[in-house]
């Protein structure tokens, strides 16, 4: 049987679980919102807690708290931030407009640990306040965009690593394929030769690309509205308060936290919509990779079959021996469902209203489950996939010599109209192009090889690229 | 400490806990798919039991299972529809392409719970196999997306449900308001007079149009290619067994199941997308209705204030006595999350390959979850807030008083351009529109209330709209 | 050089081209929005003509209109109607909120024509005043949501057609390759045989449920809320005036137009969210069937080569002979298009604000591309590709022999586990499954290729699937 | 009557209309794809004929070409560039995958310039070949990226500039406002005193981190793959080709033109993603801003009126003196289908396969729409309506004084808890927060004005923040 305590607020009284560490107005939050049963982001709930941690050591700095309500707000602080009582933040990821429900939790919670420690009881809020004292010279409107921010902080290097891991496997590809010669696909018909070195070295520069772009939005999120408090004014904060409490923040994180513009970083989400906006463009380009590769290793027997996916689990219930490019087929979903996701953050980045969007709990979660979904996903596709990916040189061989597209070599020797006439003869008759060169005297089958060679090698042409 | 035993298949061998019900494929996918540490749909479970449970019958019906067999199968899915065993489905929401695994998982619990029952060992797999009898006839490629229109057909009776208690609700304050009259707002300028009581009825219907929509979906959903085996063939099916065991699930599941095309119904996600598209629908009206309410609430002195939303917690951290609309706040984002669902459903429906969509389980996952939260946040919403809904009489009279809107209530009498001459004045001057038309000798003050009133609830027009 | 000559309304004068038939409004709305450059769409300006007619007839029904004035607004009308004008309709597809400028633009060419008609000269607006008596009973807030309802009612029957006429071709090529067997493929890969013909009939049996689901959308469109004039009140409407005036324009259009709630239908845009809908549910479908068609046509000789699509044009300006899927790649573009005008839609429709949406404009204009577009497009690939498409039958003769997919067909003999070991072996030695068959003395080569054939058509299957 | 000249190409002959300057491949393509009716894009087609231009010139610097060849197609591109010929480019947005048609245009009506420049005939493309000396070195795969990223480049600084033109004006109105205290409004309720001049200088501030945002994506657009030709190889092309080409686009187009890797740069349109999402990122905050303005302009009577949008034309046709925030919502049109753009863009991104992106020719058409029209609209939206607006500073005045909100000014003195009451009171009482204040004798009315003021500053708070 559950036991509980009574707590008031200006609603008038609520019952708290007795063994809770949160208070009433946390308890009203779980009555009030029973939607997804989705408890808040770990990294958040820290990074909120930081704040907390960081403001109390800003306010005494000034005097507003003394070293007894500040060590003990700190204390409080740490042991959450160590992994204690992360069972205490229990409101959903949908909730009150702005985090209020989850700005009060982590005051709750503090202030009560706090309390405790200084020999009061749990829900006498007293000698620490959790408004007066946790939440002091703060507002929900600062401490849950700036939390938001300093989670997408700590998400962002493992994010990075995943992509960048992905990138070097697919560079080791590179130069152990250097030298495999096989046929390019424009529009999925037969093109030029090419080698899958260049394909996977493509792979690689770009997601590299995208990985710089995505660093490029870390100085957009260390600029936080701390310091507003309500609206962006500041109202209720000691004198330099937010410049304290952002080198407090940097201090903590280890992130280089500056001082945006108080009243635009709480009205305005952009900053978020724009890691969003590259975790979108990442997703993008995984999308379209995961497809290449699920293309190159469809067959065995009734497809492209350059490559294959190493098996991880027999593939169907149904059909024995099947083996199914399972990663990449979860990599997709998983991109499919982060585009969902900056779709959602689009949406909620629109319907700021005046001082303040309201959105930021939703838009926040969504965030973190796009960056963690897709750092679990890189990671286990590259170590059980891409690691250990295994090559059909014999299949590549096969395809470049069958190549329609080879006639492209004859351009700059006969010009593009007679070259495609030899391209038309060989798909009619369906002898490589070699032999129809050879049967035309143009040169000979061996000539022609060392040709597509250095075609594929890039030899002789002017690019220098890849 | 954990006990393992081992389990082979056509990969080789792997440890399996010893306590599980599952067995090697299931424990495989658990290793191969570490990404969202969410677990699959409740509703998604049971249905795909629900199918087993209805192939077993159908299969003895030409018996190619025998009477044991299948009251062994039978059984094992009857304790788990009762709600056993739920634990023992432990592959992430993002896995195997076509949900393989989601697949094996069941066939696995399935075959071992009927084995020990029959008195053979977990993990030996005989004398029930769960490939070749509890997945008899089956495949992933039909089973997974038949569980999933059985689930979207449990949960969408709830969210209809919702959708038409929160009508309810606006109906009963049309009702109650039908005599309030108050300034309608085009443009957000001041328009022509209208009553709340029409405002809470264009809601009501509006939503009510929404769930009829919504409700159009069922038979689509009810097309099964539940048969269609292997790529939609019907491969290793027995005699009229697309036509039973659509007639089992029929029974089972209360709803019209038939047999849609076999092929078609595998490859294509059309059905769902469709479902998804009439959430959307939904979800943007709410997100309308949401903004609109929250914007009649807005103040109390420095916005409209026109209602009031019940407060159910405090509002802010730091602005004392500060109540916010949180309960549609939330419903807000609930809603933009479920438009971002929409939006993957929408990339995975286009993703389909030839004889398969293998972004199955992602894809059914994005909509659960979204008919969810949407229907909790729906109900919550209307319970808390829109019932108990306060009306601020006297603002709204207020306002009706002062719009300079009213001057369209003299073109029929005067013409729109002397009309837009009495607007300007009144504009200019901040008198109210009759006191204008009453020093212009148009009429008295009093006859212009009258038709005032008239206007509002649209006697002597031509409308008969609510 | 341009004459000009001078109007004034309540803003003071403004100059308006002489030779214009329209006035000050259009003139203002001209320099107000030079965005795009483009011109309303067709359709939609005589959908809003086809309304000033309607009302211009209803309103003489109550004498509010006399026969003079009524048969010189419906003459000026039906010159419009029959193709003359069309250019005076110059205000830019992005334009002022609600459509209040094309509004005034159609009353302002209709009273100009009316008033010449009449002996007046342009821009006296007597007898016939654009206001009083062209928008009589009307608002822009009714005409105009009503005008996109009839626009795209006008252009569903031909989006229908050209989408039955795409699964007509689909049908045909199903009759013609049903007997044509070949291997399936899911996940990419290798799986059970198959036809040609199931798959063509799979493609035309979705789009006609995709077209089914598209007709649904009609009744919703014909559901207008003309007659709510301002705000959906009514005011200044005639006595029975939105039956009158939905009964003149179910005449004029032949679609059964009836009253729908008449503030509802002018604040919420789900009426025409849910055509997008339906249309993106359509453009999903092409993506997927067109990526299919290309993949299917990928090679000639580094690809599947299945099918081959008829060269419309030579492929590239560089690769001699090459020929490009260059149809499907228009309707994939197209299709992406649509997707972003679905998009651009849904958030238009959940920007309505109390008693009205004001991006209007914008969202039919979306809707009307993405139709017209569609419709086109969808039309030159199935006359230039569908028809004529050439099948190769032999690589589909090839495959199905290689496909270690086959394995399958073992399953109910020798169960799902040892037909694994046959699919293994085949796969490791590179022989086809009916060699190691014959080797394993399970049947001979010339039985298992017949047990492959019947399987391809699903005979002794359970299911009725195409 | 038009008159015809038949050319051939590899499909046979067809007829080119004899005054066309453009040849028969443009000619089938006119033909093959009568879809939107729009024809190209001016800054794409001026980017094209440039590459065609750079082209030559490197070309000639390897005596591939001979001077005179060069002076040919040199002086045709010229007088393209100088705005002659502009209507000789006529496929359609929509056509064949990746601009094999657009490119063959260019190459067309190059050719036959140069060539009856050359005293030769149109059509006879000869001394010049439209592929083999115009096209030299080059294909569709790198010409059209390469276009696509110089045509936005050329668009870039006219919506940079567009933007911080905004900026611009709400920097103005911030200075101008700077002491214009007002209700500060979170969750649209009454919160803290503030200015209007920290919410425009908000709005500047967050203007230009999006300009800057958007100005960091221009080193991405310049690496081009141009050089690679055919499937990123550079296949056919002279020594050291990829670098003189770029040297001399970067002296035509004065941007820092480099070569980036040839292979990723034509399959991945990351790049066009990446501005794309930037372009979104604006969007997102126009929508919000001009949501905000509409919603501060709402009235003249029945909303906050606490600004006036300039009237810029009669509001409606029914209601008389109306005037309607007719430029933001029109900007408000155009940003929600830029939105619609840019999903279309994110389709097309992931759509790449293999060696090409096919879907170039519609992705670029996507984004130089969103360009241009966002550019129009923020341009004509600042100058008819931010420049000019009128402050109802009465108005705001009239709010402050009262806000409920006021009580948090209490906080530091007497805590949240009886600041709360406080709060309570003055909403039950309708009384404003200073005469309850005064009557409690915590301080006199004037004191607390005071209090308002310096709050509404920030004076005294220890934020520094706008």
């Amino acid at each position: 049987m559950t036991d509980f305590r009574t707590e008031k607020d200006s609603l008038g009284e609520f019952k708290v679980p007795a063994a809770a560490w949160y208070g009433i107005q946390t308890a009203r939050a779980v009555e009030n919102f029973p939607i997804s049963g989705r408890m808040p982001d770990t990294d958040f709930v820290r990074a909120h807690v930081q704040i907390k941690l960081a403001a109390a050591i800003a306010n005494t700095q000034t005097d507003w708290l003394t070293p007894i309500q500040r060590d003990a707000i700190v204390s409080a602080c740490e042991r959450i931030l160590n992994g204690e009582f992360i069972d205490q933040f229990v409101v959903d990821r949908f909730q009150a407009g702005a985090g209020t429900s989850h700005n009060m939790n982590t005051n709750e919670v503090v202030a009560n640990l706090a309390n405790v420690t200084l020999g009061s009881d749990k829900g006498s809020y007293t000698p620490i306040n959790p408004n007066d004292h946790v939440n002091m010279g703060q507002s929900t409107n600062d401490t849950i965009p700036t939390a938001i921010r300093l989670a997408l902080l700590a998400k962002l290097p493992k994010l990075l690593a995943a992509t960048h891991h992905m990138a070097d496997a697919f560079d080791a590809l590179a130069v152990q394929e250097r030298d495999t010669v096989k046929s390019g696909r424009t529009h999925l018909q037969d093109a030029v030769p090419t080698t899958l070195g260049r394909e996977f070295a493509a792979y690689a520069w770009t997601l590299r690309r995208v990985a710089d772009n995505l660093a490029q939005v870390r100085p957009l999120l260390c600029a936080t509205g701390l310091g507003g408090s309500a609206a962006g004014t500041g109202l209720n904060t000691s004198p330099n308060y937010a410049e304290n409490v952002a080198a407090e923040l940097a201090k903590l994180t280890g992130e280089p936290i500056v001082v945006g513009h108080l009243a635009a970083q709480m009205q305005s989400m952009f900053d978020m919509q724009a890691i969003s906006a590259a975790i979108r463009g990442l997703a993008l380009e995984l999308t379209r990779i995961s497809n290449d590769l699920r293309l190159l290793a469809s067959g065995p027997r009734t497809g492209l079959g350059e490559i294959t996916l190493p098996a991880v689990q027999p593939g169907s219930s149904i059909m024995p021996g099947k083996v199914n490019p399972v990663m990449f087929e979860m990599l997709n979903q998983v991109c499919f469902q982060v585009l969902g996701q900056d779709a959602a953050v689009a949406y909620m980045t629109q319907a700021g209203q005046l001082e303040l969007n309201v959105m930021m709990p939703a838009l926040g979660s969504a965030l973190f489950d796009a960056m963690d979904w897709l750092t679990n996903a890189m990671r286990v596709a590259t170590d059980k996939n891409l690691i250990g990916l295994i090559i059909n040189r014999d299949r590549c061989d096969k395809f470049i010599h069958d190549s329609v597209g080879l006639a492209t070599l004859l351009n700059t020797s006969i010009g593009y109209a007679r070259a495609a006439e030899i391209a038309k003869e060989s798909e009619k008759t369906g002898k490589p192009v070699r032999e129809i060169v050879a049967a035309h005297n143009l040169m000979s089958e061996a000539e022609f090889n060392k040709l597509v060679l250095a075609a594929a090698h890039g030899v002789g042409s002017g690019g220098g690229g890849g």
